[in-house]
C-alpha cells in the first residue's frame, strides 16, 4: 500500500490523472449507462451515441484496470461478454449523475451566456 | 430561448460538449481553485500547477464565454485583471468539488486495482 497524501493540485500526484479519466465524457456515460445494469460492449456503444469502437475499446479497458468496471465472459456459444460496475464504479456513479445533472439542468443558461459574450465580442 | 430535452446520450445536443468542458480536469481545478476568492492570472497558473500558459488562456477564455467565470479589469496602473466565480460558476463548484474528493479519497483502491490487473495481464 502506498501511504501518500493525495493532491490534485499537484502535477506529480496520480490523483490528477484520476481526476481526468473520471471526468472524461466517455467516462461518465458509460458509467451513466452502466448504472441500469450490465451490457455487452455493442449496447453500451449504442446507447453512447457516436463513440468510436477504438475509444469505446480503450476507454472501457481503463475502467476496468481502474477497478471500476467488471469483464464478465459467460462461456456460452457464442460467448457472451459484459460489463458491469464494480462497488467502487457504483460508488462513482452518483457523483457523476450529478455531474450529467448539472450539465442538463444548465444548459440553457451556458448557451444564453454564450451568446452574450460572442454578440460582445463582435461588437469590439 | 432555445427549447430542447437536453440528453448528453445524443451525440448532437449541446450537453455533451458541456459535460466535456465542465469534467476536464483543467476546469475542474481552476473552478476549485476560485472558490477561495478571485484571482489574477499567474496565481491560478501557480495553483494549478503544470498547466501551460496556452491551456490556461484557453480553458480561462472558455468558461467565460459559458457564463462560469467573470473576468474582472481594474483600471490601476499596471492594470490588474482577476478572474472570479460566477453564481453558475459557483453552483458548479459543488459538483466537481464532489468529484476531486472522490478521486482523493479513492486513489489508493485504484491504485491497488490496477496492480491487480497489471499482475493478471503479465502472468496471462
Amino acid at each position: 500500500m502506498t501511504a501518500f497524501a493525495p493532491d490534485p493540485y499537484d502535477r506529480d500526484c496520480p490523483t490528477r490523472q484520476l481526476l481526468d479519466r473520471i471526468g472524461d465524457q466517455w467516462t461518465v456515460l458509460i458509467v451513466g449507462t452502466l448504472g441500469d445494469g450490465p451490457l455487452r460492449f455493442t449496447e453500451i456503444g449504442k446507447r453512447v451515441a457516436g463513440i468510436s469502437q477504438k475509444m469505446l475499446t480503450q476507454t472501457l479497458r481503463a475502467l476496468v484496470r481502474d477497478g471500476i468496471l467488471e469483464r464478465r465472459m459467460y462461456p456460452e456459444i457464442p460467448p457472451r461478454v459484459e460489463y458491469e460496475l464494480t462497488d467502487l464504479g457504483r460508488d462513482l456513479a452518483e457523483p457523476l449523475g450529478v455531474l450529467t445533472e448539472w450539465a442538463t439542468q444548465h444548459m440553457d443558461r451556458v448557451a444564453r451566456a454564450r451568446e452574450e459574450y460572442d454578440r460582445a465580442a463582435s461588437g469590439r
